[in-house]
């Protein structure tokens, strides 16, 4: 961390964890008899609970969204540029709560912990989750913190996909959905990168169908291999053309199977990072529930129908670099919007960096959000609810 | 092969070894005392051997550019679309040679041939080669041949690359320069999925270090992993969704990690397939001949005073859904033409198949290409080679 803590910084953050003893049913046809939750909250609620954010984490993403765990963390949640004071979520006004989803591995119950029935580790025995699941695990937690209706339920990427999941499935829940750089579905090509990087893991012989915790070992090679596939899909050819170029790290060609170029060792310094810290069964779960989203289905494949019950005001937001869910994608969420009549604000924020940039500090996509959540603030919280 | 070969095809084409003494100097500094070179010729040699067109060929491809081998033959060469009587190379018309590059492992010297010097295979020891190296060899092929001058030297993707080196670095042995579907240089992006692809192959156990010929294994998964990656980045999205939408193999969620939707079980074919056709050293040497490829370098990244040598007239095709190498890339190599006043004939393509497009009869393609080859026969063919 900073030698001081910066000022639209939530600070220093701790890790909650409940035990959930509620059994979840699933759409796989399991259930979960008990699971724990982790979560992180930021701000404070107010009296009447009207200014409760839901945020909604992607794929590696995890509760930890903003603020330090301690003075020694070097890097903070990874929302810190959206969530804080004077952030687009500013946590002077709104009551964060960010929690983990299930099947992940950062906490909430998932394929790394242990299975109370057989005292093992979940490993490949964890059930396949979805948005839909994870959208009904986030309701029990909503209700255990004593909030009715959240003033918003806000996600970017898989996040997002749970965001259309809540406004579906729980439309009297939520006032206000905000879907970032996200899509109503995943295309042929979406599935196939998944797919691949699926197959990096379970190929890997260290994978050992799933049990590699009990043999002492990772999937290494093959977490490495999804991640550095990942990665790709995740940022811009213009962002990675900005970063690399073709630049040569010895400064000539070497003519070997060295890492050669500045792209190749980045990409191999992004894999074996994220082997560190992600587990295997965990990006599977989480690319097959990517696979799995599209609330279409259900409605004869006509997203119309399917957001038709949707009460929530929408802000929409996507950015002109993203390859993985383009600009495209989110108009057919807007547009599905609006054949229903809905209310729905679309932003397309001109930005290079692709997928990724939802994480980071673009002025005008914070602005756009910022404006957006502004309202939200301005129309649904008591004036005695927003507390500097 | 079909009952009857169809008329429009060569028939059945027998491949050519041949040793070439002359040693070889490539651009990584080492030099091939000798070598063999398989290549496949259709159509007859001209009295003044004015007919002749090179036909390069791409990353996985080979010397069997069009026929049959026997009457067993199930699939004809690589681009029996474009080669044949009546077709945009037409053999009645041309004399047409079709080499296998070295490095690769289709005959000509390779990694999966032995090294006479060690009495091994060479394996990782095969030196890096370039498009350039490449060049050379065929300008040795050439000779032997009797050819004084291509009429054109033709080739998709990497195949394209080795044209415009030809047109580059022997400006006077060359006619006419036909570029499909290829780009001036790999973009970061571009190096980036190759890498992958290389990490995939060189992390399977069973790649010891490059010598898994003698271990008696191969790197099955990581040359299928290789190939599934390379294969979602030849299909456009649009190919995908055309060909398999989000259709699941069982008509409903099998909820498991088993192969689901059809694009899965593709993908999983064609890396198999893949494993049977293909050695992975010699993908190795493929894709980094891709990321090395890029005349401009060495004239101060300027594309134009690379190609100002150029005495070819140019033919650049590209294909709308073709996000490898788009048409942008194409545009590139036609403006750096046109900065040099030389002459160039650019089509693009409407065509939804991806990359990939290059290999198939998309009649607008046959049409443009076709003409573009007529105009190469009237032109530089004496009335008395156009033969029937």
């Amino acid at each position: 961390m900073p030698e001081t803590i910066p000022q639209d910084s939530v600070g220093i953050v701790e890790p909650r964890h409940v035990q959930l003893a509620e059994p979840l049913a699933l759409d796989c046809g399991r259930t979960l008899e008990q699971y724990e939750v982790v979560y992180e909250t930021y701000g404070e609620l107010n009296a009447d609970a009207s200014n409760a954010v839901l945020v909604c984490h992607a794929l590696s993403g995890d509760h930890h969204a903003a603020g330090y765990h301690s003075r020694d963390d070097r890097k903070p949640g990874w929302w810190e540029a959206c969530i804080g004071p004077g952030k687009p979520i500013d946590t002077r006004r709104f009551f964060v709560v960010s929690p983990n989803n299930i099947g992940s591995c950062k906490g909430s119950t998932g394929p790394n912990t242990i299975n109370p029935e057989t005292g093992r580790y979940y490993g490949p025995d964890f059930p396949i989750v979805t948005c839909a699941d994870w959208v009904r695990q986030q309701e029990r937690l909503m209700r255990l913190l004593g909030i009715d209706q959240w003033a918003a339920v806000v996600g970017p990427s898989l996040g997002g996909m749970q965001v259309m999941q809540w406004a579906i499935d729980y439309p009297q829940r939520l006032r206000h959905a905000v879907v970032i750089a996200a899509a109503p579905k995943l295309t042929a090509q979406n599935i196939a990168f998944n797919e691949i990087a699926r197959q990096a893991i379970t190929s890997d012989p260290e994978f050992h169908n799933g049990r590699y915790y009990e043999h002492g070992v990772v999937p290494r090679r093959g977490l490495m291999l999804a991640r550095m596939l990942g990665h790709i899909t995740y940022l811009s050819d213009d962002a990675l053309r900005a970063k690399f170029g073709r630049e040569l790290r010895a400064g000539r060609l070497s003519y070997s199977f060295d890492s050669e170029f500045q792209v190749e060792s980045y990409l191999r310094y992004q894999g074996r990072q994220f082997v560190d810290r992600f587990d295997a069964n965990s990006y599977l779960l989480m690319t097959k529930s990517l696979d799995y989203f599209d609330p279409a289905a259900a409605a004869g494949d006509d997203l119309a129908r399917a957001l038709a019950p949707a009460q929530a005001r929408f802000l929409i937001l996507s950015f002109t670099s993203d390859w993985r869910f383009s600009p495209a994608r989110s108009r057919e969420i807007v547009k599905a919007l609006l054949d229903n009549h809905k209310r729905v604000t679309y932003a397309e924020i001109e930005a290079n960096q692709g997928h990724d940039t939802f994480l980071l500090p673009i002025p005008q996509y914070l602005a756009a959000f910022g404006a957006y959540m502004e309202r939200v603030a301005a129309e649904a919280i008591p004036p005695q609810g927003a507390t500097a």
